[in-house]
């Protein structure tokens, strides 16, 4: 399987489109449209926060009804706490694609990101559709990749094939996401849409889609904050001509690699891309007494502030480490701990290890592991420091 | 009740000192005795971090044996994570204190605060001991207060005097903290020390502490981490000569009033001196389902680092409250809540008010009301904001 970045590819039988609707600043892509040609199995997460933005709620209401077959998003406005006119903008975003590629209004998702508590421009955004739909094209992700971007400062696609029973299989994928972070509940995501030609029941994507997002989406944080829009979606058309995959089957197995590898890869992107961020960090949290402990432990170091300013300042304060882990809340025997940071070892055996190479930081990646030595719980989440960049990004915001 | 910050002024009966023990670069005080020179009720509240300091574990020891009488306390260094030589170092902390002023290791209570993961360095602070034990002094409170700040600005020092049955009883409390500080716990908070010559019994005082830290340095937060070393002391050594307050007396109720008194105002000045801060945060969270739930939306909103980078920018994006309300866990219906911002409302009614005036964040005092218009329960914190000048002493400190 080969990972493939950036490269506008689609699956079959989908197409793509971004254009400037006038929601931010002049000529700046703000508005996304995606479509299948051929009906599609549908499978979507949202966020877990309690106030959800409206095109969420319109969104769950229209994947009730079953097939889906485009999505439309904009960005600059997340269409949030807006009332009941936010309702009627995300229905109309909906309704407007809809009669622009002769669907149902139903068969069409809606999703926002951008800023909460401003009424949505939505006479720009419907104005625009019919544009949008004509610019649909089979080469048209990278445009819509663009057109969802906040903060972020480049193009966030993935795309994988493989070949099930002699049919090439593609699964691609967009995402956005920078800052306002951290899908610490089961189903709290980014916004991110997968598109893949295999053939597969709805029921049987939707529980790849779980699978996947629990190592990708659900495995990074930014700065802690859930968000109120986020939303993964994926859609399946079929159009491989592949035998439909069956649960449990191998070719279950190799599409289900295929949509964990587009996942990781967009989440990857995602803290890569974090606001004002300068470092990578993977923190890996081994021999924890239980997966879910191991989880707790590792996004409490992750979201742990002081712990993100050390990294910027390449600092190799793993005293921030422990506390975060002690204020995780879970069963922690810190005298069996290890610690260490790129390779070396700095705390170990109840004592920590007297001389730390200060340069060991420098780089751009760093690798924390944390062995409990307790039992065989694990995770590993990915994030990002906490930069002057970061700051200056949002306390200017708006 | 009249509260005095900084006056250096301490209850009856006791001698406070602080010097430069070489702990800390040249010159700096870093290491403060306190003392009675009668016998004491003691009362104390810990860290709910699983990682607790050597300190922290012999002074529980020390409390349990009752008869305390004395606290020694050193910054620059945290004794945490430091195995057994760790625990003997704080042993000895103790014991050279004891040996100084005539009593037992037992009657001694030590305290740390500073870098996690490094020895101490156990012998200057032995050699210092009994210049530190000669000079105690009745106005040595500013000296032992300077000797505990660690990234703190400026001392926090705070005196009530009232009276009961004619007698003048004083309450006296120092504090450090201005990084590392998230006391969500019941029993976790910052470094303080408070001194009254009231005579209480043992059993009431620890109440009353209790009572005093849940609605002052239970209430704030600057990052959300919680330190391995917090730790609040409260000696009572009856020097005053009042009646032994009872619980349930209205004597009690006078001395909990300046406890609360003392306590609060030493929160406050902790926030007001937080690392890098530049605003000063009132958050009220007002008909919540329970105080419980008030105080997990209150410290949602502390927490958050997207709303303490808007408060630095003085910038009105209350969005990202309505985030952080949704994100902090409890039930909310988001159409009810009502958002107000320095007196001006936001959100009302289940929609955004259409005009927010830029400036209204411009001063240094911030006051946030959340009423959610579910029951009755209530919570107020105090928090800093998230600016460059945490990130840099946070990415410098080591």
């Amino acid at each position: 399987m080969n990972l493939i970045l950036n490269s506008g590819r689609l699956a079959q039988g989908f197409l793509a489109a971004g254009l400037a609707a006038g929601i931010r600043r002049r000529g700046r892509r703000d508005l996304g449209l995606l479509y299948s040609k051929a009906p599609c199995a549908a499978a979507a997460l949202f966020t877990s926060n309690k106030i959800q933005a409206a095109p969420l709620l319109v969104s769950r209401r229209h994947l009730r009804r079953g097939k889906v077959r485009a999505v439309i998003v904009n960005s600059g406005n997340a269409n949030c706490m807006t009332g009941t006119p936010g309702i009627r903008a995300a229905q109309a975003m909906a309704s407007a694609a809809a009669a622009a590629l002769r669907l149902k209004p139903s068969q069409v998702l809606v999703a926002s990101t951008g800023i909460i508590g401003r009424q949505l421009p939505v006479e720009e955004i419907v104005r625009a559709v019919p544009r949008l739909a004509d610019a649909l094209h089979e080469r048209g992700l990278s445009d819509m990749a663009e057109a969802i971007r906040t903060t972020d400062t480049f193009n966030k696609e993935a795309t994988v094939s493989f070949f099930l029973g002699g049919r090439r299989v593609t699964v691609s994928g967009i995402a956005k996401g920078a800052g306002m972070i951290a899908p610490q509940m089961r189903l709290a995501t980014m916004l991110s849409f997968i598109v893949t030609d295999a053939a597969i029941a709805s029921r049987v994507l939707k529980k790849a889609l779980a699978d996947a997002v629990a190592g990708s989406f659900n495995a990074i944080t930014v700065d802690g904050c859930m968000s109120t829009n986020d939303m993964v979606v994926a859609l399946a058309n079929g159009q491989a001509g592949n035998r439909t995959i069956t649960a449990g089957s191998r070719d279950h197995a190799r599409f289900l690699k295929a949509l964990r590898c587009v996942a990781a890869a967009l989440a990857r992107m995602i803290v890569k891309d974090a606001e004002g961020a300068t470092k990578f960090i993977t923190i890996d949290v081994k021999r924890a007494g239980s997966d879910a402990a191991a989880e707790a432990f590792a996004f409490g170091v992750a979201n742990s502030t002081l712990f993100k300013c050390a990294m910027f300042g390449a600092n190799p304060n793993w005293g921030r480490i422990a506390a975060a882990l002690g204020a995780a809340g879970g069963r922690l025997d810190w005298q069996k701990v290890t610690i260490a940071l790129n390779g070396a070892v700095v705390f170990s055996k109840g004592r920590p290890v007297a001389s730390v190479r200060r340069g060991i930081l420098k780089g751009r990646d760093v690798h924390v592991v944390i062995d409990l030595a307790r039992g065989h719980g694990a995770k590993r989440v990915w994030t990002s420091d906490l930069s002057y960049g970061y700051v200056r990004i949002n306390a200017e915001y708006n």
